[in-house]
């Protein structure tokens, strides 16, 4: 069975879960708390070097880290992930989009602001982020006055990926009220079959297979 | 044919460059300078409103964006894209640890300091990149230490996201001298047949096709 190591505040592990439960996948859950660096100690290094959530064990002692590299794994052969070679290059264009373009500024505000880690040298970068947030939302609200979703006309990986942010982009201070597209998007996924909220915490399952 | 839009100067668009010379595909090539905003002028914002180079025009008015997501969609089918599902999800991982851990680290120092634009509030920001991409040539180096290439014993487009801005982070101040294991990958990838090096600059062909 799968074992996912997370952290329950955070968007990029919310992406595989939703995914898992949306494809009713069952999995192991190991909850860490990244504000005590619990993925940064020795034992979990071991398992991914760049001491980051969420990881994926896919075997025991195999490990698949990077959230959109983990929706890819897990969706190929499903119903999220697009059977045209042209539609997989969009899903991927548009999940690289969202590592860097909007989860460095969006997530990283909220983050900054729920985890009430806000330093001086932050409040100076937010102008930025804030700035190149905005710019996000606005090319996400461009394409999806073209389609109903990021690859297409069904809702793929790259949705999940754009999703698991943009929703609670709020608590960044982020206002999404004029992005009318947007919001009937983030509806539309919010009504799928399945569907659960990111404040949903997957049962704690035994450690052992 | 293929239509690459890119700067000369970009890390991100050499990978595209140099995978569709590995793979003996040739393409038009439209140098754009993103120093003079050409990627933020209304008609290139029409094509990708991500106002970003790397762009690849796939078909007249088909344009896909994002240079690793460009990477997999020309792999599809070769020797570069790993023939197991294990192996590409570690591709993507990589080339997902590669945007967001590497190049906003490695890459920007580096166009800072070539391009000349290394205002006060970037220079404070300096100590923290360094910091973090000499983290992430670590990681690197550990994965190095246990197989030829990253994912797997073959080269594969993970390789060519992870080399572009890795062989010349020395332009940016790296010091890449302590790296055994990543300065042996860098001979390896060079010593490819047909390889190209990040300065070689395409032939410009007619824009019509």
């Amino acid at each position: 069975m799968f074992r996912l190591y997370d952290d329950m505040s955070s968007g990029n592990g919310y992406k595989v879960r939703l995914l898992l439960t949306l494809l009713g996948i069952p999995f192991d859950y190991v909850a860490l708390d990244i504000d005590r660096a619990e993925t940064r100690t020795p034992e979990f290094l071991r398992k991914n070097p760049n001491g980051r959530i969420p990881l994926l064990e896919i075997a025991p002692g195999d490990y698949l880290a990077e959230s959109n590299a983990i929706l890819f794994y897990l969706a190929e052969g499903t119903q999220f992930m697009p059977q045209e070679k042209r539609a997989r290059g969009a899903a991927l264009q548009w999940m690289f989009f969202e590592q860097y373009s909007h989860e460095p500024n969006i997530a990283t505000v909220r983050y900054w602001i729920t985890h009430k880690v806000l330093t001086p040298e932050r409040e100076a970068q937010l102008p930025t982020k804030r700035k190149l947030g905005y710019a996000a939302l606005d090319v996400m609200e461009g394409e999806l006055k073209k389609r109903a979703f990021y690859a297409g006309e069904q809702m793929s990986i790259a949705d999940i990926a754009l999703y698991a942010y943009t929703h609670v982009a709020g608590e960044g201070g982020f206002d999404l009220s004029n992005y009318s597209a947007i919001n009937a998007w983030l509806a539309r996924i919010a009504a799928t079959p399945r569907y659960i909220p990111i404040t949903f915490r997957p049962p704690s399952r035994p450690q052992a297979a």
